[in-house]
This record gives C-alpha cells, sequence and structure tokens, in this order.
C-alpha cells in the first residue's frame, strides 16, 4: 500500500493499558502510511502508577501536545473521558467491555463490501456476547446500515432478547434456520474464568463451535465468515474453516488498516475535512 | 506544536535501563519534532546481560553510529562514562540518585517563566532529598539562576545544612514562615523502602504532604506548585492541588518537551550550533 | 552514517518471537537509515497466542501489507516457512539453531574487509558449535568464500568431522598448530543448561575460552578475534582481549548496519535490483 503525505508532521501517542500487539500495530502502520510520527507511550499493568489518576495521566499527554491519542484500556468509558478532557483527536482501541469502533468499522466495510448494501442481510454473532466490546460495537455499526442481527451463544453470556433487542439463538441449528447471510464468530477469551458459563473450552467446541461438520452447511449456503482475530483454532472454529473460501478474517485485518487510516483522516485535530463544512 | 525538519536524518537511540515511560515518550516526542529518527534499544532489567559490561555496550552503541544515545541508569555516573567513551552527543535521562539535567532545565524554564527573573526568589524543595536527582540538580540550577533553595523533609532523608550548604526546614510552618514563592513537591518512590525513614504513607501526608489544609496558606500567599511527575495523590500532594490555579505540573510537562528539544538541538554532534563560534 | 531516501514509503514489520535488542535494532536502525518507516509487532512469549499457528499470523502480517517482515522465532524453519505464504519480503533474523544469515553476512564481510579475499584463510571457530546457528551460518558463507574452518568445543558441543566434513579441535593447542588466521568466539548461552556438557562455566573458560595467556599466542601470530556479541567477559574470553588491537567485535557491529541495509536493498520487494537483470 502507498504512502501518503496527509499526515505529514501530526503525532500520534498510542497508549494501551491492555496489550494489544495487531490492533496496535494496524494503527500504528496506518498512521505511518499516512506519514504521521507514531510514539508508543508504553503502559503495562505493571508500571501503573498507584496513585495517579486517568485524568493525570490525560493532563499529561494533553501536555505532550499531541494530535491523537490511541487508547485502550480495561475500563468501559476511558477513551471518552480522556477526549472530554484533551484537544487531541482521541481514538478508542477498546475500552473494557464496552466497546471497540474501529473493529465495527472494519467490519462493517468487510461486509459491504463483500455483500453490497446490508439492507435486510442476516448476521449471526456467535460467542461470548456479554463480554464482548466487538459484539457491542459491530452490532450497533451492522443494524445502522440496515442488517438483521442475532447472537447466538451460551445463555448466560447472551443477553436475552428482552434486554438488548436482538434476539438470541441457543443453537446452531436455530441460526443456521434463520438463513444467515454471515456468521461471525468471537474470539473465546482463553485467559477469562469461563467455569461459570460452560463446562470446558472441548464443550464450547462441540456446542459453539464453527466445527468442520457445521462447516458443511455453511458451505453449501453460501455463508460468509467473520472473526476479529486472532483465532483460536479447534475452540471457536477449526482447521477446515481458515482455508474456506468464503471466510473473511485476512480480509478484516487488511480492512483494518485502510480504515483506521480513514478515521485518523476524518479526526484531523484542525482544519482537517471536519472543519470543512 | 509544529514539527521542524533541524535534525532531519539524524538517529537517535534511546537507552532506558530503568523503564520511564514519560521521560523516554518526552524524549522520543521532542526528537522526532525535530523529525530525527529514533530506535529504542529496549534493555530491561531481566534482558540486561550478565557478564557485559557497561563499556562493552557502549563500544555496541558506539559501532551502530547513532548521532544521539539518551541514557538512562540506575547507577550514577553511567551517563557521563558512555559520554567519554562515543562520538555520539549522549543526553543524560537520569543516573541513580546523582542527576537529572533535562528535568532541571525544564523546572528552571517553568519556574523563570513563571516568575520572570529569579534572584531572590524562593523556593522549597520537599520530600525524600537525600534520594532524589531532582532535588539534586534542579536545586543546583536554580541556585545558579539566583535563585534561594531551601529542604524540606524527615530529618533521615534531608541532608543538613552543613552537608549541602541548603537551609533544611523540619515542618511545613518554618518552611512557610520563610515566604517560598514556590513549592517543589517530590515524588514518594512508593517501590522504595521507606520503613527506615518514616513510619507510613499516611504518617508522611499528614506531616510533609501538601495537604488541602495546607493548600489554603500556599493559596493565600500565592505560592506556585511545582512537582516532576507523576503524582501520587494522597501521598505528597492532596486532591484540590491538582487542580490549584497555580499548579504548574503540566507546564512542567509541556516545557519538558521543548527543553529537550533545544538540548538536542545544542548537542548536535557535528556543524551544530556548539561549533559555530 | 547518512541517511539515504532508497526505502521511503516502504513499511518494514519487525516480528520477534524471541527478544533480541541487539539485532532488532540493528536492523530498526538500518531500515531507518534507507528512510523505510518501521513498526515493531511486539511478541512477546507471555503474549503469544494460543491456539492460532504460525501461518495464522503470517496470514495477518501478509494482510497488513507491509513491505518487509524481519523474523526471529526460536523454531528453525519459520522464516522460511514464512517467506513461502506472504508477498513481503522476508528476512530471517534467526531461526532456532538453525541460521542466522545477515550474522554470517556480516561476519564475511568484516573477514574479507580484514583480510581481503579469504581463499585459504583459516578460521577457527570455538564454544557450543551444535547448538549454535551463527556457527552454522558463518562457516557455511567462509567455506563458500574459499576459507578453511574448523571448530573448537568440548566434545559433545562439536559435530564430528565424519558429520559436518568440519574438521573439530579438542584443544587450542590444536587450533593454534593449525595456525588459524581469525579465531571466531562464540557466546555462550548461559541461560541454557549446560550441566551435560561441561561441568561449570570456569572450567570452561579455563578449557575453551581466550584467556590472558592464550592472547599471547594469538597477539604473536597475528590472529584475528571475532565474537557475535554479546560478549561474556570472563567465560568465553577474558577481559584483555577486547582491548586487543586485533578485536573485531565492534567492526562487526558495525558492519552488521551496513549489511543490513545492503540485504533490505536487494530484497525490495518489487522493480528493486533483483528484477533489473
Amino acid at each position: 500500500m502507498k504512502k501518503v503525505p496527509t499526515l505529514r508532521g501530526k503525532s500520534v501517542l498510542t497508549v494501551f493499558y491492555e496489550p494489544s500487539t495487531r490492533t496496535c500495530s494496524s494503527f500504528e502502520i496506518a498512521a505511518k502510511r499516512l506519514s504521521a510520527d507514531v510514539t508508543n507511550f508504553q503502559v503495562s499493568t505493571s508500571s501503573v502508577v498507584k496513585g495517579e489518576s486517568i485524568l493525570d495521566t490525560v493532563d499529561t499527554l494533553q501536555a505532550m501536545k499531541v494530535d491523537y491519542l490511541i487508547v485502550r484500556h480495561k475500563s468501559a468509558g476511558v477513551a471518552n473521558l480522556i477526549a472530554k478532557n484533551t484537544k487531541a483527536s482521541v481514538l478508542n482501541a477498546g475500552d473494557g467491555f464496552h466497546s471497540h469502533p474501529t473493529q465495527a468499522l472494519l467490519d462493517a466495510f468487510t461486509a459491504r463490501e463483500t455483500l453490497g448494501d446490508l439492507t435486510g442481510k442476516r448476521i449471526v454473532i456467535a460467542g461470548d456476547i456479554r463480554h464482548s466490546r466487538v459484539a457491542r460495537s459491530t452490532s450497533t455499526i451492522l443494524r445502522k446500515l440496515g442488517a438483521e442481527v442475532a447472537y447466538l451463544g451460551p445463555g448466560p453470556l447472551v443477553p436475552p432478547e428482552s434486554h438488548s433487542g436482538i434476539q438470541a439463538f441457543r443453537s446452531w441449528d436455530e441460526a443456521f434456520a434463520w438463513k444467515p447471510d454471515i456468521v461471525y464468530l468471537l474470539r473465546v477469551q482463553m485467559e477469562r474464568q469461563h467455569g461459570a458459563f460452560f463446562p470446558s473450552i472441548g464443550e464450547y467446541n462441540k456446542v459453539y463451535g464453527l466445527t468442520g461438520e457445521r462447516l458443511k452447511i455453511v458451505r453449501d449456503a453460501g455463508i460468509w465468515v467473520m472473526h476479529p482475530g486472532p483465532v483460536n483454532r479447534g475452540v471457536e472454529l477449526d482447521d477446515a474453516v481458515m482455508s474456506y473460501e468464503r471466510c473473511l478474517v485476512n480480509q478484516q485485518v487488511e480492512n483494518g488498516i485502510a480504515v483506521r487510516m480513514a478515521a485518523l483522516y476524518w479526526l484531523q485535530p484542525e482544519g482537517g475535512p471536519r472543519d470543512e463544512g
């Protein structure tokens, strides 16, 4: 992809309170393709300063007069809190269970690129909906674009329709009967305690994973497969899915850079496209 | 802040044996604003090579032919040792209890920006003076600029005047009676064993912290507050201090970048302003 | 060294599954001197994703559309596997016990710069040959350039000549009698379990180290000394070796940057010198 001079002279600071190699690299590559300068403000759990509030850190970052802050934090609302207290443009790279807007944008872009107009298109999001900022953000944008979204997952991990307004399936049979255009598999967060929600990883794969068996149905119906990455082979999907011709995982990664370039472009701190009426 | 082409084509290597997100980022942003290329030589305590001396590392860094080395190390004198053994320009980003020159420069700059000529101005530095390279460096530059400096802190942590030539107060009452223009609070290094020096963090805050109560006196007297950051709320200062209108903490961070840009500018390895008579 | 615009607009991703400050920095500085943009894809052992295969990661990296991948991995063949599955140019920065091509190139360059034509020149490589990708790569290139190579080290750590085709000495006396032009000392990997191979570090130094005593012989014979760095003083060499006038360690580091610049130049993904017939 070609480097363009759009953000030459602009400075970007990545501030990741939770490590995320992929999202951070994706933003960094996007910013550098726009000719911005990128500095990683390396916050690790271990080095986060006790006694210093988020807002003190924000004040510090604001004082450094960078043009962009790209923030990931384990608590919902942190990016928003920061955005309200700085003149820099803030991009939320994921905040707790709350939201992950650039993931949503890249998912929507990938879905539209694949299916065209999303009006009436059907997407099943499968997995741990309750703890997933991806599910929350991606379902929101897809519905805004006219798609119908449904959830699939273990009872305790999927909010009831009465709460979310989104129908919830309990089995792949129900989901397939709904005739989805896309199945979007969430990543099982292996580091999280799942004992309370489902018996074992093997059990999860058997009941909610996209197994080789289910892939046959998916292939026959021409359904597309999405996943935010990185995938857990043998958990939410089996090996064969990754070489399935309608698997969009790598397309999502590629679009992630383009979408983040676009977000950086539109959020130029001043004199940018937002200000040009 | 605008990016300038001053150091285009120059290379900067940050070599931090002690982690310091803020100082390292500040240098990195400063160097990039001058259009230099920055590489982080990532030395962590765990990966520091046993059996390799500092000078072997210096030889390696010298052989890489970078233009600048920005060095932090837990032992006093390391930056100086490195500077004597390389042609690169070396900036000391903190060496043990010894010194932290760019911190001193940014503190002096902030004080002058705020008070004008420092001749006869009075600054109280409060906290663990003995183990503070900031206290050492900042008191030195302030006195060179004509200011009077006094220390405040627990007996075992403040050198006697007979040793340092700087008067030592034991209480805020004494300090306030001296009519300071600035109180400069040092950060309590929470990770250090303080048991030998003061009973507890709570006790420290009560006796040496800038509490809400003391802030009233500070405000009435129009005293400015400085702190090298990051602050420990509830330890060396209470919440209200951070929103006090004469708190200079963020100004210090902002000036830190400008001062480091200036230091990089003046220390250009060859053909720079130093060589122009 | 002067920055050149050769790779302006090109993007480089370093992907180090094993940490290596020096090699990574050397590549990073080399790439920046060529005006490429460098992003570190920070993979640590702890964050390597369970369940995701190397090839999934490759697909992700490929999808990011970077121009170069610089890869280090603890398993032999990983860089090659990646190169076969991506359009990016892949540089192997060390794969297990297998190979370390840019180390070999910089060693060969340093040897030729020092000795001129290598035909018939003799190099003894001393240390843990069996587990050394440096020994494997460097001996291969030196022999291709016409040099004779011999090994020296403890029996269990040196493959027999019948296997490698390279004669194996058991003592420095034998090695010196062979009249080498260069002795190339390998680094003892202190973190590896050596109990099975030699009794102790002190014993290793005594029998296979380049001690002060042996340095006299080396100096009298005008033999050059090489080492891939970082050195373990008191293990594979004694202090005096580092200030020996024919010690090439720092020259190797310096040449490492030049050689990596050359490798990046020759491996330009398209329209580069390889394509110009």
